[in-house]
């Protein structure tokens, strides 16, 4: 019997235990799309507990407390000390075994406050002392969490009419880790709610110092931020849908569109697709000139739960895993920007499992031979970011694909303490190849080829594919 | 090489078999959805032969047998003798390796009959008399049977306008095992059929003593109904839907729709879709101020093939695995209940095992807190009642959800024979946890906890769900 | 650690490498469904290098080299010599590990031409070197490679306008492997050009002699066409569709929508329905008099990507795996058939493996006792033609259907190199098979029924099944 989490933790084989050790811990992590806060990073943000670090705003933990029967004012009350939180959590913990939260929240305690003791309700106070004391420490900040894994370089996520002041801060400062932008326009589509649509368009005019009118504005404000995110060392993009749009309209159409939004008007489905399908072409269209990567994270149902969305607002624990026959519409939007010879680098990412095969085998449709592996699938994403996720999407890229030219891991996370999920990410991928290997269906001739792989797939790929 | 079926079946780690026989193995069985016969617990019915018990009614075996090529005639035919039937059974169980038929058969066999052949051509003449010989005796009656497996609490599945008389007969025999009704209101919404859905309703109006000429009519009765079941100790209810259906529509559409159904009527989609939602919402209301809880078995196609079902009728074989996109839809419903306060606690089985991923994330849109795993993701069902499903199912809660407060198996069996599935289930189970100790993926320290989640899944979970 | 691709390859325990050496190895091979060109075997074509073998039409490749980085020019391009070409599939193919590529290519080098090297850039002069000196001998013919993998029968796919010619000619030859024709009367449906459509049915009047002028010609012709190949042996006809089609339609809509397309019309979506739900009526009933089984490859997206469409035609790689909700349609078109007492012996085919368990669930609702196993679910498909991809679909028969009922693989290939799949799907079933002897899950008393079964699904059942 294997101890729990130990050094082989999910390394079946010593094929896989030499991968990992010898070549995938040794990588530096690239995290090219997170939801850090780049003002705590600017401001090197010193964490007041182990509970607003952990709790925060994770709602991961809170979807797993309100399942185990906890009350919300542990979760997400104001009138809750850090403690009392603190303890309901600890309470959950043993509840959550084969979730991967067991795993995340041990491999953190592990790596980053050298805690390897088991959490429950008979360890949660030492455990809570333990890290709040570590917490106060220097070392403990934001930054400081960032070096302690070995971060290179992150990617955050940001509205084009951000001024990416706390980039610029930070850059300044001279932190040796790169914090870039990512472009991320969803709200330039959003077109549901059009008194919000309406006041975004002005703040995203402001940014720009455009006055938006018609839709040409609208687009010649977009061209402009991209430009100075690009000017700040953005490369890549990163778009929220529902599903892929790619209706047919025109350029008449999308202007009297655009203006029935301005006047407060509500759109009808077809015109809300028609908007999107022509704003996604836009979208596209930018990154493709400037070089950079699109990513498109589709398939997910949110806010679900309406009264708590009126009590917490969106992110919050009230999103899943919708079903969409999107296929033939992300073919015909990949096709038009290849058929005008705008189809940048493209990563897709499901938040379905049953896609992995759809996204899996819709690369090859659109691999030109420019870059290796130009069209990527995404690591597991949300959901997915587990080792089963994690394991289905590297086989159905393997199996459909060349998994050897994989960009491999994001943390996809808002929390300084997210970046383990890396190493989780790296032994599921070593044991995934070790044991092909002891099982002869890798030659062992292709040693080298294989440590090349895991390295490549840890690191080298991202850092090629993004111009980094 | 492990025996088949031995002691140790499905158990492949020590931890796995300690798990099993010390902890799951002792537990008793509630199986809280079953399709038992009340009657027949009701008479304590003795069974002619071990064809009229094993092949009487079940589905799956015919299907297996037409498959290997065996005429109807054998299958549910009335000129084939219990022998002929039993001899093509047998001749059919040998082509039936790696079905769960197989592993049914000779768990059955053994547990029941303490007979421990392999069922083929050359062993069937002295099974079947064994068995035949052994059924004639008492203590293989029906409650007999339900005795032997250790069941404590068995929930039927009852329409509306049952009198319940089996269930009053049962009870005040003095039974020591809880045989509790289930209401399963189908037919108060099967708006299809116009003619069979109004003589339906007059049958319910009977039962209910009240005429129904409005919708709130029925409303009414069903309420009267739902009270009398509560009173005879029904504490659950249960769905069979194709998809979910949460239309918009109002009370004077609903009272018009009525109408046109008792006016034999035939609706339009539109108008069939909007009953539906509105009659889930009043069934769905009727069990949270009751305190129920509530299932839904969606996603089947059934009576595909026309021919036989004119022959047979119903529930003969001919149902299979549907595909719909119903996520959007099943969270509008439960939300319209969430957001009223009447939410009740509800279980939710998927037939096409694609859709794993988004029930076990849809039950986290709806954890309130009040009650651990007040949404439930119910065990594989039907056609994913075998070892694969039930991995697949609890793997998906496991991962997304959490294990440690399922409620676990039902056998939604007419048999008095399938008990050895809540065997079967609590195996697969034990092995799942056993192989993650093994791998260092839960940590020895935890062992007290994990004895207790096989037991709180294997029986207490279920109990205390249910206020049984 | 195990040798790559060694005599045990894929056989993880000893009772699978019993069943797979003593059983499945022995059998011929009878592939009833490819895309060989009857020309070459006719022709007993010689291939003017490995390249002109392995590159010349295979897309599945071109996609990885695309992948991989590799321009056109390298894939497909006529300025490339054969060297260039495999010199950068050499490249390539180290980075292809995890893919099935890798293994057929090694798979195919040693049974082929008994090279055991590693294909990478430092093999890959010798390798080429080695196969092309090989290839010239007579022994590396069409015909020569067949008889190499011990085929006993190979059924083609051909057009309804097709005169067979080559059939002829090579069963007039003497050739001792049969080549049957088989029916694939794609172009009779594909009404998407209207154009081409008419030009087709001209083609066809030519061939069955007969003016087409109504739709009631159209069916005479076809049915001349198919009584032609049911002379030259064929037993089986093939369709390729998107979707299952089985809308309502009355004869005199589906004459008058002939008549459109005649004039030249593009059809509405709801004629295109009608029509093709007509049209594979008319071809089902064809197959049910003639006693033929019919197969359906569906779930295809195809040429997704336009530009490339343009330079190389269809079937280049740039089709992809679709989402269809087509379950309902595929009942009602089998129950229409069923209902009528025209359903002939069926092998659906999913190219979606998230229709694995539809799949295997429909087969039971049609399965009459006639014939065993006569609605089939046919082996993994492009693809899914891989382990995995094998696994799942052997996984979902075995546990919803009959495991043992199954015909078995085929190759679907344009390759005369191709029947080492053979090889490797045998190797995957005894794989499964054994491995549940070992754990118990089969017993060992049931030993010879195992090892019939592995020869019924490796040759026996497909031999029966067709009446070959």
């Amino acid at each position: 019997m294997k101890d729990f989490l130990d050094k082989n933790f999910l390394l079946e084989t010593e094929t896989a235990q030499m991968l990992y050790h010898e070549h995938a811990s040794k990588m530096p992590i690239i995290d090219f799309h997170c939801h850090l806060s780049p003002e705590m990073v600017a401001t090197d943000y010193r964490f007041r507990s182990i509970t607003e670090l952990w709790l925060g705003g994770d709602h991961y933990k809170w979807r797993a407390m309100r399942t185990n029967g906890v009350p919300e004012r542990y979760c997400t009350g104001s009138d809750t000390s850090d403690w009392e939180k603190f303890q309901k959590w600890a309470e959950t913990v043993p509840y959550t075994l084969r979730n991967p939260l067991y795993h995340w929240t041990h491999l953190e305690l592990r790596t980053a406050f050298g805690i390897n003791k088991i959490l429950n309700p008979s360890t949660a106070r030492e455990i809570f002392d333990e890290c709040n004391e570590k917490l106060a420490s220097p070392e403990y900040s934001a930054r400081g969490l960032m070096r302690r894994y070995n971060v290179e370089i992150v990617c955050t996520t940001d509205d084009p009419a951000d001024s990416l002041c706390h980039h610029i801060a930070t850059r300044e400062s001279g932190f040796e880790i790169k914090m870039l932008p990512a472009w991320r326009p969803d709200k330039a589509m959003a077109v549901e709610d059009s008194a919000a649509f309406k006041s975004y368009i002005n703040k995203l005019g402001e940014a720009a110092d455009i006055e938006i009118r018609h839709f040409a504005d609208l687009v010649d404000a977009l061209h402009r931020r991209h430009h100075f995110f690009a000017e700040m060392g953005c490369r890549l993009s990163d778009h929220g849908i529902e599903e892929f749009y790619a209706d047919p309209y025109t350029e008449s159409e999308i202007n009297a569109i655009f203006g029935k939004l301005m006047d407060g008007n509500v759109l009808s489905d077809e015109e809300r697709r028609k908007f999107k399908s022509a704003m996604m072409i836009v979208f596209a269209e930018m990154d493709a000139d400037a070089g950079w990567a699109q990513q498109f994270h589709y398939g997910a149902i949110r806010d679900n739960n309406t009264r708590m969305f009126r009590l917490l607002g969106p992110d919050t624990g009230f999103d899943s895993i919708g079903e969409f026959n999107t296929a033939k519409q992300m073919a015909r939007f990949l096709d038009r920007l290849d058929s005008r010879g705008k189809l940048a680098k493209t990563i897709l990412y499901n938040l379905n499992p049953c896609a992995n095969e759809v996204i899996a085998t819709m690369l090859g449709n659109f691999q030109d031979g420019s870059v290796p592996g130009k069209i990527q699938f995404g690591s597991g994403w949300w959901f997915n970011d587990q080792k089963d996720g994690m394991e289905r999407q590297m086989n159905s890229l393997s199996l459909l694909g060349l998994l050897s030219r994989f960009v491999g891991m994001v943390t996809d996370s808002r929390s300084f303490l997210s970046y383990p999920r890396h190493e989780y990410f790296r032994r599921t991928l070593c044991n995934l190849l070790g044991r092909d290997v002891e099982r002869g269906e890798i030659p062992v001739q292709e040693m080298q080829r294989l440590c090349d792989m895991v390295e490549d797939i840890s690191y080298r790929n991202a850092k090629a594919y993004f111009n980094f």
